[in-house]
């Protein structure tokens, strides 16, 4: 229950450990196609060019700006966490000129601060922000600020890692033209591969670029022939393994359809909710931006909160992720993601942080919190 | 029995499939350094920076070079195959001063012409070779290609993706700088991971940079947070089932033993060989170069290679690999890498192809192949 990688259902770790076959075998090219038609409904999208980078998260980041960024282009980074701040990194070692829209950890990007720095800066070519910014557990409005940007021509670059499968991603109907995620967050896939998808405006721009992309491992050029319509050309060797296990991953997250899943974490987030307000402690996103899969809940006054984080792995075998950064030691990251957006790991966390907590001498309201949780979810049941 | 990737072990399938646990879980971080001091004897080398990069073989060809080249560095790429010239793509990409020295596809570099190079480009910083070339199945002499490099104080770059494991590769002795590698070879572990190591030179050089490593992703500097040692800082999100599976395949072949693994594949390489020969059939490469581990087999005259490759394929479950390259539709390349390498495959491949090949009326000595490797098998039976 930290901030990913999330439990991996059993049936996502027996499609990964089946028998490899090469990446070109007709039978896994076959696998392929389903498996980017399966990412299409989860980014909501009907980009032909969607499908998983075999790298983690970062290579997917990396990927989207090495691929759209040119020597010199402008790009305005809205950076309100960790993340954020990595998008302005990568920019600078493409050589863009940035401009960051820097706003509160812990807040949603502010769309008026973006329409300011767009003024300022005419012939902006890319707008990159943090759908949902994983070291805080707040979500910005993905739709306002992709609108924003098209207003002026911009093309948009959306960090959806945490957001995917969790809440709602429309990358058509806000009109993303590039967005990348992770498998080990709402996917509840193991860790090691970058869904991304990429829009018509992107690829014309990748195809307009004067320069070579940086990056041979990342330049969509070569890899969309592997991973492009017709014949395969071999660009690197996939990892198959880990690509049946996210093909499994999508078949349930299909099965169960993206707006339960959404009702899902939202439904289970209320009841963490609930345990957690019931010891008297607080979350550290103000209620209309916070994400239901990833709580940032404050750490009490005179806590040790890494030894609470390691009572609960040692007594609990439970993991729960510390901040980073500026939110270092002031919060703890607790995930709900996915397969392990259950009643059952709410019921959990909030019965073990109660116990270790008053262990502890902490001043909370002991004793209540698992049965506010339970009450919150058989008022609220979903599904 | 393709190039890769290699069958994997019903044991490396099942470390695959183990609960994923946090990328910062003591458990884990354990295990990362165990993973390494076992890749350490798998590479021959004592450098503390030995660990897996979190992408295929051609993450770990880049991160060597985006973190060892600087704009305008002079590097000398040996180039007799797919993967030579996918370095010189790289030394292009990250704004080097790329120096080309050709050979034959099929034939090893050629010392002589690296010395020459260096000659008449003093102040080299790099030498870059390819040691067991995929495309082609021939062998160069790392050995003495590192000692030329070496004695004009050059660093050199060195390509292991298809020997590690599978033919001597002695980092130290033969004072490789730094070498990457992949784990679908003949470590047969899932294709995804690149095991890289580099010495002391090296990390030198990447320390003196006057620049910024242009990949994010790749930058030593930052992975080294997480792969270093003492305390863990997060950089990305580890693929942490490929790496269970990583550990226990560098088990397995540390059980065996690193010379009993070479000399399994010499002499499973002897046992195809036969079988090919007995069929009239030749190699595309000398014997004194060829890789074991992959075998270059030449397409007879007016054969239709794909259509032996399809029928292979669909009627004894058998992939073998199409030629790359200025090879397309000249050779065939048979793996005998990892856990693959045994007489089992050498049988049925044998014995498939000359099916096969003489159903199709093909111009081969038919129904003596499977004997033949059967006789060399026992006449040089190993362990």
């Amino acid at each position: 229950m930290g901030p990913g990688p999330s439990d991996v259902s059993p049936r996502v770790l027996e499609a990964l450990a089946r028998p490899t076959v090469g990446h070109l075998d007709p039978a896994f090219v076959a696998l392929m196609e389903d498996l980017k038609e399966r990412l299409r409904y989860t980014f909501q999208t009907q980009n032909p060019i969607t499908f998983p980078l075999s790298g983690p998260g970062s290579v997917g980041m990396e990927a989207c700006f090495v691929n759209l960024v040119e020597p010199g282009d402008t790009v305005i980074v809205c950076r309100n966490g960790v993340f954020g701040g990595r998008m302005l990194e990568n920019v600078e070692r493409c050589g863009g000129r940035a401009v960051v829209v820097d706003d509160t950890w812990g807040s949603p990007v502010d769309p008026n601060k973006l329409e300011d720095a767009l003024k300022s800066n005419p012939g902006t070519k890319i707008v990159a922000f943090v759908h949902a910014e994983t070291s805080t557990g707040a979500q910005s409005d993905a739709r306002a600020l992709t609108e924003i940007a098209r207003s002026v021509g911009c093309l948009t670059i959306v960090d959806t890692v945490t957001s995917l499968g969790g809440t709602p991603v429309k990358v058509d109907e806000w009109g993303i033209d590039a967005a990348y995620s992770g498998t080990q967050k709402c996917l509840s896939c193991v860790p090691g591969l970058s869904p991304v998808t990429f829009g018509e405006r992107a690829l014309s721009a990748v195809k307009a670029r004067r320069t070579k992309v940086q990056s041979w491992f990342m330049d969509l050029n070569l890899i969309m022939g592997y991973w492009g319509e017709g014949k395969r050309t071999y660009h690197h060797t996939a990892p198959v393994n880990s690509l049946y296990a996210l093909h499994e991953a999508l078949l349930i997250l299909q099965e169960e359809g993206l707006e339960k899943a959404w009702a899902r974490h939202a439904h289970n987030h209320r009841s963490l909710r609930a345990g957690i307000e019931a010891m008297g402690l607080s979350f550290a996103v103000e209620e209309a931006h916070r994400l239901p899969q990833l709580n940032a809940v404050s750490v009490p006054a005179g806590v040790d909160e890494a030894e609470v984080r390691r009572r609960l792995l040692e007594d609990y075998s439970l993991e729960i992720g510390a901040g980073l950064g500026s939110m270092a030691g002031k919060i703890w990251r607790v995930g709900l993601m996915g397969h392990a957006s259950n009643l059952r790991n709410v019921l959990l966390c909030v019965g073990a942080l109660d116990t270790v907590l008053s262990g502890m001498g902490a001043p909370i309201r002991a004793g209540r919190a698992v049965a506010a949780a339970l009450d919150a979810h058989r008022a609220g049941a979903v599904g």
